[in-house]
């Protein structure tokens, strides 16, 4: 391992003492002696984590339906023009994974491009920044890996005419990526430390085993093992006691969400499917240690300021038609005479929407109930908050607990889940000017 | 097989050409003589379908995993209070079902109780009507298998305490039945033709086979091979042409639902967890033969005046907090001075809810995108509208259209669905004043 120099240090934006001191925190990056401004950062060593595309993804799927390269050729070709384009996305994303390692390389820095089968907390360890080359997903993923608030990540999207890119740097940089680098090394930038959700699990009947949705590895054979020793495992908990809460190892950069995800009545084919299906969700719920209270829904999202822009703003998103006839409603109940023109409507439905958005660095936790089912037996106070802490009871028959849409843990009658914030699981995100 | 009296008619309603002739159609139920109403109702032989309670599928599910029924009390136990309700559940269903079948057979009627895995076509064709014995689940499965607009369905809710019933008879009747017969027999009651939708499946790669979801018998070595075969079957379907449009063999009473089922990156152990992920749906759509618009969201749903009181209900229900707040927008932004009171909120909140419902016997069937995506790459013209066709072509990686939540066929990209309704698809329903 290459001897560290220690010329210059890494400013931690307005953390001024680091800066005055040139102290050398051991986990912080060293900058080369060119460029020395106290709050520039250029990394010595970068893995670039790669996504999988939709190519590639074809490619594996029908090789393990026993279909060879030429049969792929002909069913791409039978479904039409839209997979003609697969090979052409792919291409541009592997040209410009191609552009930044090249950028990266030619400032000297080491570069370790890894697919996201490859990427471990050994590589992370390595890093001194991590890159996400994909979209928000492969963002997404990255973080979920990296569990200090020091290590910095970058996102480049690398398609930008299919991807929007939330977490990635601006759009211009993905062709200009040697800019972005520049500007990081002048300091002509700031960080955001993103919030991020932590989870303990207790109560009865838990079990703390993540599942990696992304994991792409198992054949079938071993999906039917891991689903008999999970049995197993759940037969052994008959001799557990009451668990105390755990803290799982593993931090929401967007959002949790806890669902129902196997029907009660089928074991079918494409179980799967179940999730498709209006499979109800019975839970309880306490904000800020508040009294318990029973909800059925379709399932229930805590997300962070990052996630607010993401599947809980298209949860709580009114569209222009609904707003329209609400206000039409209102108008008519309220006997008054106010024009609703689609100007007007267009800026109150945007006001409405911009209110479902805060800010990443923000210590709070936005809850909301997806299609809430309010009827005979249950009902909901309020269909969205914000909050520090909330706490939620299982009452499912066969539940998960998702995290980013990566990671997965069983959430069944009896589990109560605690979900807060704590400034330590910050994740360090870079935020250029456009 | 008994000879069918021919005394008396039953009377459809209002069409009165079949009452003044007496006539007997073939397939019309034959009453006894001392029930010679002309519109009066009493069948010779009743199917009564019962659900499976929950009770009954934790039984079956432990003891898929290899658990005694000891280790099941066991488990049950140490899950808590809310499983000791699963018996008393399980015994309040199992009590009002023989309280429906000793009510029927004290009439005379001949009766056959059938559990759902053991329901077939056979069962309708011996019966003169159907009872559904359950919630509406089980009024959906009842109804999956009747395809003639002439054939009775009635729904009795046995468990009126956990389950809504919209589908069934008002919860009075539940112990009460011969009250409910009593108003069949004499007349004192109307039929409801319920509107259903039916699909045609078109475009490239198409797979019509139809997979029960609510099928509980395969173990998941049959899964595997079923899995399989339908790879060879897609691979099979490489060397046929484009299929011209089939008209599938089932009809949805309440809704079609059409969406992502598996994550393009996941086959993970738990495959269903994916649609619990915000995995958005991608596909076209044309309105009444109208331009096909493309559209990302997390699925769409094409429903009858039945189902817009259920699944699109929540999809398009707004609380009254969402409400408020528009309603507080549209104030300031038109600067006018309105109170907004709870009762007020309360009343616009429950005319646009009400807005969302139409009548059951209605032709027309009502679209809605769930949770619309609308971005620099998409955009959504309307949310949701009535229509009497609504075509969609899929572009999604796995996606399925799925029935009533029990049947699914595969959607994947290139196929495109046509949905609309026919008077013949009709399902005959009875209405008994509460």
């Amino acid at each position: 391992m290459a001897l560290r120099s220690i010329l210059g240090t890494m400013c931690l934006g307005n953390r001024a003492a680091c800066c005055r001191f040139h102290l050398h925190p051991p986990h912080a990056p060293v900058r080369h002696a060119s460029c020395q401004s106290r709050s520039g950062f250029k990394p010595e060593r970068v893995a670039v984590v790669t996504k999988t595309t939709r190519y590639e993804f074809e490619q594996q799927r029908y090789r393990y339906a026993g279909l060879s390269e030429e049969d792929l050729k002909q069913l791409l070709a039978l479904k039409g023009s839209s997979y003609s384009g697969l090979l052409e996305r792919h291409n541009i994303h592997t040209s410009n994974v191609e552009h930044v390692v090249r950028s990266l390389e030619r400032e000297g820095i080491e570069v370790q491009v890894v697919k996201r089968g490859a990427y471990s907390e050994e590589v992370v360890r390595w890093a001194d920044a991590i890159i996400s080359a994909g979209g928000d997903g492969t963002m997404l993923l990255v973080a979920s890996k990296v569990l200090s608030k020091d290590k910095p990540v970058v996102g480049v999207n690398t398609d930008p005419e299919r991807s929007e890119g939330h977490l990635c740097l601006p759009v211009r940089y993905t062709r200009a990526f040697p800019e972005a680098l520049d500007k990081l090394c002048r300091g002509e930038f700031r960080w955001l430390w993103r919030q991020r959700i932590r989870l303990h699990l207790g109560g009865t009947g838990i079990n703390p085993t993540p599942v990696d949705l992304h994991e792409q590895q198992l054949s079938l054979e071993q999906h039917s093992q891991a689903h008999r020793s999970d049995s197993q495992q759940r037969s052994g908990a008959l001799h557990q006691s009451v668990s105390t809460p755990s803290l799982l190892p593993v931090r929401g950069l967007n959002e949790i969400f806890i669902g129902e995800s196997l029907s009660s009545r089928s074991k079918s084919f494409k179980p799967h499917l179940n999730l498709l299906l209006h499979r109800a969700s019975y839970y309880e719920i306490s904000v800020e240690d508040g009294p318990w209270e029973k909800q059925k829904s379709s399932g229930l999202s805590i997300c962070t300021g990052t996630g607010s822009k993401a599947w809980s703003y298209n949860i709580n998103k009114l569209s222009e038609q609904a707003v329209e006839e609400v206000l039409k409603i209102g108008r008519s109940q309220a006997g008054v005479d106010v024009p609703l023109s689609p100007e007007f409507i267009e800026r109150v439905t945007d006001q409405y929407n911009e209110s479902l958005v805060f800010s990443p660095d923000d210590r709070r936790l936005l809850f909301s109930i997806r299609e809430p089912i309010v009827n005979r037996v249950f009902s909901s106070s309020r269909q969205r908050g914000f909050a520090s802490k909330v706490c939620v009871r299982s009452r499912c028959w066969d539940a998960c607990m998702v995290v980013d849409g990566g990671t997965s843990f069983e959430f069944n009658d009896g589990a109560i889940a605690t979900i807060s914030t704590s400034e330590e699981d910050q994740l360090r995100t870079v935020v250029l000017e456009n």
